[in-house]
């Protein structure tokens, strides 16, 4: 144990480099557990461990070193945790984990709760896509169970594809066919749940996607104040359920029939950079407050904020980024520019009264 | 030279660790000079060097892992500086530390410049502190010609002090006698001056201190406009008199007469804290921006703000803040509470139009 409370973040991206910031407003520290080097959360950390998932020794001395784990990507390798987890608390728990890291677990255990998902079915043969395929038609979606991100492991089908083919494409990793919704647009509700049990809520944003990729999350989202409400019982109902601990995403399509779930993510997102220029606390330290066993903090929006990626070659904008009012950039250290690459955000912000 | 932009900040205390939370936003790594261990910046910087002032192969080595060189405080020994200097830039550059390195010497860089200060007189004697205070009368105070900060360093003079027993309370230390300045108010401007010559001035504070050390800023001060603006134009001309490159804290004393320059300091400082809960760009992102010779951002006040330093017990007072909305904890990370010591800062933001 250390003076000065350590939280350790697995995962050294731009999620923990904020996650590792926000702590330090809270005058905490964090320990990095990455397996890459240099990585983008080292520069504002107090420690860095660079070590693979597999190294138990590492993880052992990392997990002696802080108070608290967590962790801002959700594939950790399960062994790991189980070693992590005898050593040190783990937030949020392994529950949101086991859900979160099989998109099939996911679907099920969503659906369970009574919340709707598209249309969905277990894949683990050439003959059970050519059944769900029946079941679910096209256009639909066949996805890896587990890993993938940003669109990668999925791939498309319309009446053309040749299930064989498709199959083939997946090398035999266990898959789930997703029915596509015709949704009217997407939004995401960042919400937090305390030690306590205490719950707020982020206004929902709106987001835009290109090439499976996040561009941009708009507050406010067009959303009716019962839609809104809605996407707010229906965080906080997951939440509850997984006994969660720290800050969660929920990707919502809106449909003249209601929200369907897209999916759900155990950590701070993508699309709550938005917070850092709307809100007092903003989703990265309303996270680490969570994990750290502090009260959440002032959650509630007072500005209206158009976050944008800057994805790749985007990064040639930031010259004239840099000069415009009530712009906020957030860039993540990166050294090597490469195309879909993440290399930081922008948040635009209109005040209310302004 | 590093492939991501490195800035060598001298001086590991809350202000290099807000400077470096400031430069992870634009993408940029520090690399903190101090000799104390486990320096607050430490736990938010890509690398910390340990060692005295003395140590030039230390300082050789940071000078040359970083691209420039800034500093959280001004009082850097002569022959560190010189050897950094002249291996990579140093933002503010020299004449800045110069002047505000010595009391006397900074009063009189001002009087010069036609700006007001309290009368004052050099003081290298107890031959002179008699003369000083029949010409300058009492009350007023005994200050070291350099060092001292919160109040240390400093005698208050009245009628009945004795001046042999005073001097003896100074050690033979150069010093510097002030005349009192009876004010209204004391304010300060926070500023900053781009590489390439841009100002940009932030709104003028209200400090209030207790026991020498800063308790609160207020914005906005109680200022006419034309207050305002004559603040504003202080500001500008000593930056272009010392074609500084960075922030400048100016303390001003708003007498019937008009302003009294009551100090300068060449960094970000504690009266600029309100910043980062009522500006796009805060002091320290403006600090860096200028340092790092990208261009200035958007310092426009959208927000009335308190900013209260926590200083001592007041930590004891945590848990309760963090509850309060409209309200931003800023801690250090300070392991041991003292007395007197400058343990975070609080941001209470009342928005226009809330």
């Amino acid at each position: 144990m250390t003076t000065t409370p350590t939280i350790g973040i697995l995962g050294g991206g731009q999620l923990g480099r904020m996650l590792s910031v926000a702590a330090s407003r809270l005058g905490l520290r964090c320990h990095i557990f990455e397996p890459g080097a240099q990585p983008p959360a080292g520069d504002v950390a107090h420690t860095i461990t660079t070590a693979p998932y597999s190294d138990e020794a590492a993880l052992r001395r990392f997990a002696e070193s802080v108070d608290v784990i967590t962790f801002e990507f959700e594939n950790i390798p399960a062994a790991a945790l189980d070693l992590l987890a005898a050593l040190r608390p783990i937030r949020p728990g392994p529950e949101a984990l086991r859900v979160s890291q099989d998109r099939l677990v996911e679907k099920r255990w969503l659906t369970d709760l009574g919340l709707s998902t598209a249309p969905f079915a277990d894949v683990q043969s050439k003959a059970d896509l050519t059944a769900a395929i029946t079941r679910i038609g096209t256009p639909s979606i066949l996805k890896t169970r587990t890993l993938g991100y940003d669109g990668k492991g999925q791939v498309r089908l319309d009446e053309s594809s040749d299930p064989a083919q498709v199959w083939a494409q997946m090398h035999g990793a266990p898959c789930m066919l997703e029915g596509f919704v015709p949704f009217q647009r997407e939004v995401s509700v960042i919400a937090a749940r305390a030690l306590d049990g205490a719950v707020s809520v982020y206004d929902p944003g709106e987001n835009v996607h290109e090439g499976g990729i996040l561009r941009t999350t708009t507050v406010p989202a067009r959303l009716t104040p019962a839609q809104r409400s809605d996407a707010v019982l229906i965080a906080a109902r997951i939440l509850n359920a997984l006994e969660y601990v720290g800050v969660l995403g929920v990707e919502l399509f809106v449909t003249p029939q209601g929200f369907i779930i897209n999916e759900i993510a155990p950590r701070v997102h993508n699309s709550g950079h938005w917070t850092q220029g709307g809100c007092a606390v903003d989703q990265f330290e309303q996270h680490i407050r969570a994990v750290a066993g502090w009260p959440l903090g002032d959650g509630a929006r007072y500005a209206d904020v158009v976050m944008e990626n800057l994805i790749g070659d985007d990064m040639d904008r930031v010259a004239g980024l840099a000069r415009v009012a009530d712009t906020s950039l957030h860039l993540y250290g990166k050294a090597e520019v490469k195309p879909g690459r993440k290399m930081g955000h922008v948040n635009r912000i209109q005040r209310k009264g302004s």
